[in-house]
C-alpha cells in the first residue's frame, strides 16, 4: 500500500504513546454522543477506561463511562485536568476548536493526530489535499466575493453548491445554484463565512468505505456500504454495496491512501461516488462513522472496536463480515416504532437520549439479510 | 412446550410489572462483577439505565453503569433505596442473601423471581425439584449426621461426593468419597453445614443449554455448548457441542420444562452429563453463565441482551447462532498472553478488574471457528 506524501504537518509534535495501552489506562474522548458512548462500550470490552469530555449535561456517552468532564471546549482548566487524567485523547467529531486540541497536545497524544483534523474541518483544505493525491473529488473552488463566485460559476458550470468551509454537517451551511442568477442569494447565506464551490457529481449512487489504521502502520478496511440519505441525513446503509470487483479494491486503496497520506492512527470514513468515471471522493470523517454502524453486526470486530485498538496502540483485530447487513437510522419519531423492530435477524442499538427530536438520531436498527455474499 | 407445575411459590406476590421497559427506564442489578458488567452493557445498547449494587468498592460493573451503589446486602436503607430507584431488579449470583431479596421485592420486582432463586441456593431443594419434574440428576441423599451418611453411602455406593448444600460455587464446599472410609473427614469438612451427597454420574462430557423465557412465556435457547472444566473451573465452551440431533433436542427441552415450572422471566443456565442412558442435570443457574459467553460474537442477540429483554418485559430477540465458536476463559496470570491473543477469529473481553489473583476470572476470548455447521 502507498500514498503520496504531499501533505506535511502543521503542528509541534506532540508527546508519542510508544507502548500499547495496557488494561486500566485511559482513553479520553472528546465529545459524549452516540459515537462517544459506543466508542466507549469497546473500550470497557477490551479493560479500558473511558473519561469523557462534553460541554453538554447528561450526554449518551456519559452512562457507560468511568468519568465525564462537563465544560466548555474554551475552558482552558478542565480541558488541561482531562488531558493529565488519561493516556491518549480521541475524538467523536472532526470541529473540535484548535485551541482546545493546543491545550491538550502539549500533554497527551491525540489519535488521530492534529493534520487529519486540520484537513477534514475545511473542505477546501480537504479537496486540496485529496487532489493532491491523485484522487478525484467534485470540481472546486474556494469563494468569498462576488468576482470570486462569477468566476468559479463560469469554470464549474451549473448546478453547482456552495458551502461553507467549516462547521457544516448533514446539509447545514449549503445553498445550491441551479442557474447563475442564484448566485447572489446563495453567497448572502454564506453571511460572509469563506465558501467552497462545488460542481454537481452525476453519480449513480454512494457507498463509505470505513477504514482502520493501527499505530504501526498496518491497514485495514471494512466492507464498502451503500448509502442512501434522506434530508441530507443518513437513512440506510447497505452491505454489499453495489460495486464491482474493481470498484471494491479501489475503494480500498482510496482510503488506505488517504490513511497513509495522514500517518492515520484509528477509524477513518470515506463517502463516495459511484460514477461511469469511477469513484469520486466526497468528503472524509476522522472518526467512527453512521454508516459504518452495521459493522457492531456484521462483523466479529466493528468499528468502534478497530478505533479503540488503533488509539490504544493495539494490533488491529478481524472487521471481516460474515453477514450482509442493512442498517437504517431511527429518526426523530421512529422510536414510536420500537415495537416492530423486533424479530428474525433484527438487533437494536439506542443512544439513551432523553429528548425526542425532529432529524435527531435516537439509534439505529441493523437488519441481518443473510450471511456473507 | 409443557412443564410439571408440582412447584409451587412459596412467597408473598411481588409487584407485577405489566409494561414493557421503555427506553430511560432503570434496571437494577444485585452483584457488580463481569455479569453485571456485560448485563450493563446490553441494558446500554437498548437504551435503558443500569443501576449497580454491589458491597465491594470499584466493581467492574460500576464502569459501564449509570449508578452504582456500594453497600453491604444487609444494609436495609441502602437496599430499601436501590429497589425505589429502579424500575425491576435482576442479579448476576444466586447466592443474594433472603433478608435483601425481602427488602427489595417489597417495592420492586424482581427477575427472575424468589422460587428460581430458593431453588438454586439449595442443592437438596434444586435437585428435589429437578426430580420432580421428572429430569434424571445423580442420585443424592441429605446428610447432617454420620448415621444419614453411613446411610446414603449404602444406598448411592461410592466413589460418591459430599457438598454443602448451599453458597458452593467453582469446586467449593465440596469432599470426594472414594472409599467409605473417606466419609468422617469429608464429613467434618463441612463444619456443620447441611450436606447433600451426590453419586458419580459416568458422563462422556458436560455440555450446558442457555435458555431465556419472556415475560409472555416465550422461550428461546441458545445452541447447547460444550464444557472443559480445570480445578473445577469453566476453562473452554465449544459450539456446536458433541450431540446427537436428539441430545440436542433433548437439551432444549431440558431448559424449557424447567423453566416453565419456574415460571422464569430471563436467561438460565442449566449444566448437563452426556451419559449412554441420555442426558443427567448436574445443575441450573439462574442468571447468565460463564458457559453462554460465546454468544457475544456467535449470535447476533448474546445472552446478556436476551436477559435484559426478557427482564425488561421486551420480547426476546433472535439467539440463532451465525458462528462455531471456541470460548476459551482468562483465568489468573493468562492476561500475560494478552499479545498472542489477536489475529483472525478472534474476540477479546476483558473485565477491568485491576488486581491479577491466581484463580480468578479476568476476561475471555472467542474463536471463531467457521460459519455455523
Amino acid at each position: 500500500m502507498h500514498g503520496g506524501q504531499h501533505w506535511q504537518p502543521q503542528f509541534p509534535k506532540a508527546p508519542l504513546m510508544t507502548d500499547p495501552l495496557r488494561p486500566g489506562q485511559t482513553i479520553g474522548i472528546l465529545g459524549g454522543g452516540q459515537l462517544g458512548r459506543m466508542l466507549a462500550v469497546a473500550a470497557s470490552r477490551l479493560g479500558l477506561h473511558v473519561h469523557i469530555f462534553e460541554p453538554g449535561a447528561n450526554c449518551p456517552a456519559s452512562e457507560v463511562a468511568q468519568t465525564t468532564t462537563t465544560a466548555s471546549y474554551d475552558d482552558t482548566d478542565a480541558l488541561t485536568a482531562f488531558a493529565r487524567s488519561v493516556d491518549v485523547v480521541t475524538y467523536e467529531f472532526e470541529n473540535v476548536p484548535t485551541a482546545a486540541l493546543d491545550a491538550i497536545e502539549a500533554l497527551c497524544p491525540i489519535r488521530p493526530g492534529r493534520v487529519a483534523l486540520a484537513t477534514s474541518q475545511d473542505r477546501l483544505t480537504e479537496k486540496t489535499f485529496l487532489q493532491e493525491l491523485g484522487l478525484t473529488t467534485a470540481p472546486f473552488a474556494a469563494v468569498q466575493t462576488k468576482d470570486e463566485l462569477d468566476e468559479a460559476l463560469t469554470r464549474i458550470g451549473t448546478p453547482a453548491i456552495l458551502k461553507t468551509r467549516q462547521m457544516g454537517y448533514d446539509g447545514k451551511g449549503q445553498a445550491r445554484i441551479m442557474t447563475p442568477t442564484d448566485g447572489p442569494d446563495a453567497l448572502a447565506s454564506m453571511q460572509g463565512a469563506p465558501a467552497i464551490l462545488e460542481g454537481f457529481v452525476n453519480f449513480s449512487h454512494e457507498v463509505s468505505i470505513i477504514g482502520a489504521r493501527s499505530a504501526d502502520g498496518a491497514v485495514a478496511c471494512f466492507d464498502p456500504g451503500e448509502n442512501v440519505h434522506e434530508d441530507g441525513i443518513l437513512r440506510t446503509t447497505t452491505v454489499p454495496a453495489k460495486l464491482s470487483p474493481t470498484q471494491r479494491t479501489d475503494a480500498i486503496l482510496i482510503a488506505a491512501r488517504i490513511m497513509t497520506a495522514l500517518n492515520y492512527v484509528g477509524v477513518l470514513g470515506v463517502e463516495l461516488f459511484v460514477t461511469a468515471a469511477g469513484l469520486v471522493v466526497n468528503e472524509i470523517a476522522p472518526r467512527v462513522h453512521n454508516s459504518g454502524h452495521w459493522t457492531q453486526d456484521g462483523c466479529l470486530i466493528d468499528q468502534f472496536e478497530q478505533h479503540i485498538r488503533a488509539v490504544a496502540g493495539w494490533p488491529l483485530g478481524d472487521g471481516s463480515r460474515h453477514s450482509n447487513v442493512v442498517m437504517e437510522n431511527l429518526i426523530g419519531d421512529d422510536m414510536d416504532r420500537l415495537s416492530e423492530l423486533s424479530g428474525a435477524g433484527v438487533a437494536i442499538h439506542l443512544y439513551g437520549k432523553a429528548e425526542v427530536k425532529p432529524g435527531r438520531k435516537m439509534g439505529h436498527v441493523n437488519r441481518i439479510v443473510g450471511p456473507a455474499g
